[in-house]
Parts: C-alpha cells; sequence; structure tokens
C-alpha cells in the first residue's frame, strides 16, 4: 500500500499515540470530573495536560479555553449555532468543507445572511473588505483547502477582521500540525481543530478554543461534573462546552501525538512536508494531460494536490491507481461541492494525493509513474 | 485500589477493548466513507459490523438506524433538540441525570412544556396515564436511576405510550448491558446508549437509535461522505446524525466489548451482578446509622447503592473510604440535583458504590467492613 489519503486521517500514527490510548484504557480507572478519588483526578489531569498542549501549539494564553468534541464538525457547529442568530451577516469563502457550508446554509434558512468570497484562485483581501456590512457578526473559513492544498492569509484576514470588529473563525482541519497557527498574532477568536490529521493523533476527537470573554450560547447540554444541584448549564469555559463523559482514551493519543510533534520540530515537520509536495508537484505538473489545482507555490500549500486528467470521471483514475500500484487516494467531492464549483472541477471531481509526514520519497517517485501512466490510458 | 465507581465507568475493561483499538491505531488508515480505497472501505465496515452487534442486543431490525456519538449525553441532545417544538408538551421522571434535564430546561424556556413523574420511590404508570396530554409527543426517561439504581418498568411505559401515540425515548446509561432491553417488546421509539459502562468499552463513544421512520431535525450537520454536492444534509440514517470522521479506534474498542459480552452470555453478567448487589445491600443494610435508597428488590436495581450516614457530608464518607481503604466511589450529587431532591438527599449527597463485573467477593466484603467503620466514626 501506498497511502495517499493523509488529508482525510494521516496515517501511520507514532506508535507512542497506540501506546497511550492501550494504556490509558488498561491501567487508569475513572472519568475526569465525576467523583474526588486519585482516578478521577488523573482523568481530569489528562484532560487538562492535553489542553496546555494544545495551548502552546496555538499560542493559547488560557489553556480552558479549549472545549474537546468529537471531531472538527463538531466543534465547528458549536461555534456557528452559538454565535449567529437571524438577521446577522457572515462571510466565509467558496472553498468551504461542508462541515462549516452545512451548518451556514442551515443557518441561512433561519435568517442569517451568508456571503462567500472567491477564495478558489487566491483570496482577494480587498474582496472581504468590501463585503463586510454593519451586520457583519463573523468571517469564518478554513485555514487551508482540502481540495487544492492552497493555504489562505488567515494573518492578514485575522487583521482586518479586527479592524473592523467582527469575530474571527479559523477551521484548521487541513493546517493545525503542518502551517504555524497563533490565536494571538493571527487574532483568532474562535479555532476548530482535529486530532487526526496533520496532528498524528486518533479519529475521535476535535475541540474548539474560545477567545477569552467571548461566550457561546452551547448546543449540547448535560452533566458536566460541576454544578450538578442547577439545571442551567454551567457559563464558564470548558464546561460550558464539555457535557458528557470526554473521549479520554483518544485525549490520551492526541497527548501522545502533541508530544511527538514537539520532539519532532515544527521545522523538521515543515522541511518534509515541503519536500514531499515538492517532488510530488514536480513531478505531476511534467505530465502531459494531467491538470493541477492550487498555485504551486510550495510555501503557500500544504501537501494536499488534487488533479485531473481530461474529462475522466475522478473515481476511474482512482480506481486505477489503486489497482495498478496500490495507492490509496480520495477522489470526487471531498465533501466539499463548492469548492469544486469554484475551482471548475465539480463534474469529474478531482483525484487528491495527499502525502504524509512518514511517507518515503520512493512512494511518491512510484506514484508519479503510475499516474503518468493513467495520463496514458485515459488522455 | 477497590475499584467501587463502576457507575461513571467501568472498570476494568476486557483486555481485548485495548487490543482492538491497538490495532485499529496502528494497522487501519482509512477513514469510513471519505475515499473508495480498501482501508476506507475497511473502516466503513468497522462501523457497520459495530452496528450490527448493537442491533443485536437491543433487538434493533434495521442497524443502519443506529448512529455513533460521543457520550450519550450527545446522544439524548439530539433527540430531544432534534424532535420537540415550542408548544410540545414533554414528559419525564424527577430522576433524571443532567444529561436529560439541562436539554429540556432549556426546550423549556423556549416553549416547551416539560412535567415530571415522581420515580423516587418506585413509578406510577396511572400517574403516567394522568399526565398525558393531547399535545404530549415524547415521554423521555432514564432506564435506571444512576443515584439509586432503580429500574424503571420500560415495557409497562412503552406500552403506554404507543397506546397515546407519544413518542418513547429511553436513556440506558444504567442499564445497557445490565438488563435486558428490547426496542420492539418496549416499544422504544428513540434509544440514547452509551458504550463505556454496562457495555465496557471504551469512553468516547455512545449513540442514538431512532425507529424506522422516525426523522428528527439534525443539530450536528456536516460532510458525511455522501452527497458532497449539496449543501443539504442527506435525510438517511445513520449519515442524518454522523457528521464528520467517526471516532474509529473507540468503535473497534466498543466492537471486541460487545464480542466479550455476547461470549461470556447475559445470564452469566445477570448472575455475577446480582450477587455482588445482594453482597453488597445485605452487608450495608445491617450497618446501624447507615440509610439505603432504593427499593432493595434485587430484580429492580442495578448492582449501585447509595447510602448516607446521618448529616454527614457524603464527600467526607468518600475522602474516609478512600483513605482507609483505597476504595473508589462517587458522592455528591452525581451530575442529578433533581433525583437528590426527589429522594431527599439534596443536603448531604449521596455515597454511591457500584461493583463491577470483575468486582471480587473480598473487595465488597471489604467495604461493607470500611463503611462499618465509618458509620462509628461519623454517627
Amino acid at each position: 500500500m501506498i497511502y495517499m489519503d493523509n488529508a482525510a486521517t494521516t496515517y501511520p500514527k507514532p506508535k507512542a499515540v497506540a501506546d497511550a490510548i492501550y494504556h490509558q484504557i488498561l491501567y487508569m480507572p475513572g472519568n475526569a470530573g465525576r467523583g474526588t478519588h486519585p482516578a478521577a483526578l488523573s482523568a481530569g489531569n489528562l484532560l487538562q495536560e492535553t489542553r496546555e498542549a494544545l495551548a502552546k501549539l496555538f499560542n493559547i494564553s488560557q489553556s480552558e479555553r479549549i472545549a474537546f468534541t468529537m471531531n472538527i464538525t463538531q466543534a465547528l457547529n458549536v461555534a456557528l449555532l452559538g454565535y449567529l442568530k437571524p438577521g446577522d451577516h457572515v462571510i466565509s469563502t467558496d472553498m468551504e468543507h461542508n462541515a462549516l457550508a452545512r451548518p451556514l446554509e442551515l443557518l441561512r434558512k433561519t435568517g442569517v445572511q451568508w456571503s462567500r468570497i472567491s477564495a478558489g484562485h487566491g483570496f482577494d483581501l480587498d474582496q472581504l473588505r468590501r463585503t463586510i456590512r454593519p451586520n457583519t457578526r463573523m468571517v469564518c473559513m478554513l485555514h487551508a483547502s482540502n481540495v487544492t492544498g492552497d493555504i489562505f492569509p488567515i494573518t492578514e484576514i485575522g487583521a482586518i477582521c479586527q479592524e473592523y470588529d467582527v469575530r474571527f473563525l479559523v477551521d484548521t482541519a487541513q493546517s493545525a500540525g503542518f502551517v504555524d497557527i497563533d490565536v494571538q498574532r493571527d487574532h483568532i477568536d474562535l479555532l476548530a481543530f482535529t486530532g487526526h490529521k496533520g496532528l498524528l493523533g486518533p479519529q475521535g476527537v476535535g475541540g474548539l478554543y474560545l477567545r477569552p470573554g467571548l461566550i457561546l450560547q452551547p448546543v449540547i447540554t448535560g452533566g458536566t461534573g460541576s454544578f450538578s444541584e442547577s439545571l442551567e448549564q454551567p457559563w464558564f469555559m470548558p464546561d460550558l462546552l464539555e457535557s458528557g463523559t470526554m473521549n479520554l482514551p483518544g485525549i490520551a493519543g492526541l497527548k501522545a501525538a502533541l508530544e511527538f510533534l514537539r520532539q519532532t520540530g515544527k521545522e523538521n515537520l515543515l522541511q518534509q512536508e515541503r519536500k514531499h509536495f515538492q517532488q510530488l508537484w514536480e513531478g505531476l505538473k511534467e505530465i502531459p494531460g494531467v491538470v493541477l489545482y492550487g498555485s504551486g507555490n510550495v510555501e503557500q500549500m500544504t501537501p494536499v494536490i488534487s488533479f485531473t486528467i481530461g474529462q475522466t470521471n475522478s473515481l476511474e483514475i482512482a480506481d486505477y491507481l489503486e489497482e495498478k500500484s496500490h495507492i490509496f487516494c480520495r477522489a470526487g467531492l471531498h465533501c466539499a461541492g463548492l469548492a469544486h464549483t469554484a475551482i471548475g472541477t465539480f463534474q469529474t471531481g478531482t483525484c487528491r494525493l495527499s502525502p504524509g509526514y512518514f511517507t518515503r520519497s520512493e512512494e511518491i517517485e512510484r506514484v508519479i509513474q503510475t499516474v503518468e501512466q493513467a495520463a496514458q490510458k485515459f488522455k
């Protein structure tokens, strides 16, 4: 197998992730915030330490402002549904994943106004300025496209949001772990993250950071282990957004993954990622008949490359790559119909290749050769 | 350590649970419903097989009517928020956990009418009949109390719901795995479950069953890997209620736990549980000054025993048990202020002892002795 589907979920995971989860299941009884015995307290510590590692990664000053969710989709829903009200105006790009677009569409039907900035071929900061209205309450957008790999200029966008006093929600599904994110420098008010992509953790853990002072109407309420006597959800973080039992094994795995990232070092990760990207991009762009999407500028892309071959359905190409060289990639619309409309690939979808930190150079070589053969076959 | 906090989360878990998760993390790449390569397909199969095992457990005829969530709290929220509308009337008991009570309180403020049946000392079926109104759309309640261990007569309640054409939502947090549940016999329209208690799985997985034909307004929407071209959430199960990446490692663990339960057999589990309950109840009820809650009828209780000693704060008693004999239990209000009001322990809380399948008889003996000493100390 040549695993080229790291944008769906990274693989392999560091062995320390599996070890940490194994240890949590077998040797850590107790449920965080439920009980005062040592096991319950150490489950609480696990949550706290993981929050602190995330806070360090994103330069968050108060780690308790991070709440865990099952995935980034939940985090985005909680942010959007908890903040926007009928009559509000919200701005996204036209490259959004359905994780953001579907809840926005639902809100649109309740009277939230939704504008989309064209971002299929670069993000226009002036268009953003022109789109802001007096009732604009939020700019929400993905940091990097899961279709093209393009990274959007969130530092500049965050500055504009601050200038106009508009909240800034960033979907870091495809960027966290790959791109440097600093909620203070980038003026991010709400940051949604997932554990199982660039952070190299397990599926089942994501979360939402809320800037200090910001409060949301909670979407999910329930037992928090705090103020049990009250039928009201506590209004402090993280309890406001953490109801019921947390995914303790998953969080133990994420903590181990964050430690792996820290030890490996941002620079090493970035270097590896850019090396893969360049090798793959340079190889593919030479193949006649293959059309690549995204800017191609290595400094403004994550290692995600989408391509098409004429009008061939991308699913057919993916099947070919798999049959021929056991390459696992993802074809179709990638839960992002909007983005494919924006880049003009709605009919065929694209074939998406996403190498990961552990990908080897020979594997990329083999992928390039196989795409070459596919281009011959489908030309 | 003597672990008496199985009602918060069971411990230990079968080793097969840890093994299955370890294997999933290290050797199962791919994300369910995201991609057509073998790894993505086998992740899809994992979900499907786990749904089928759950369907068998609860006698559910169509396994795709089960959606996974992070925990049972989410499942209950999705059911309540997705079904009830302003002007509707809903009935619960007065023994509810905050997982159900807090979202109901939120709904109450939007105009949903909420009545509570007294159930602190037995469930009165006639009171239920008298409480149903023309606009009653749902009876939602816990199957067994996390405070007293009392099991409520859901078969009879389900029959009344059917008679009056009212939907029946059951919170099985404390019963699944301990008590036989049959959605067809019990006329359950919506069943919420958690994986990490009686089912012996990991924290981080719960779910909701929706009777065929029943549709909810989804609370969380997003990418489902299906109909990516549409901004609308798909209306079929399980996609309707499953947005974003599922907790694949957790689900692999739950599947292994369900297999452990199947192999052990309902009868063995029940026998073990009743043996523990009786030994503990018989021992504790003889201790002067100790007040026990719940019916004491072994056939109508899960192995959860709450007690108080005079007006002593239950947290003080729990601390004593831990210091004296390293007993881990849970004191306080157990995220269920309503229930403690119902049984008259709102001021002190109760000390809750919950043995599990793997508890040994000597451990229970030691617990009884230590409670005896506590009764002497705090009398």
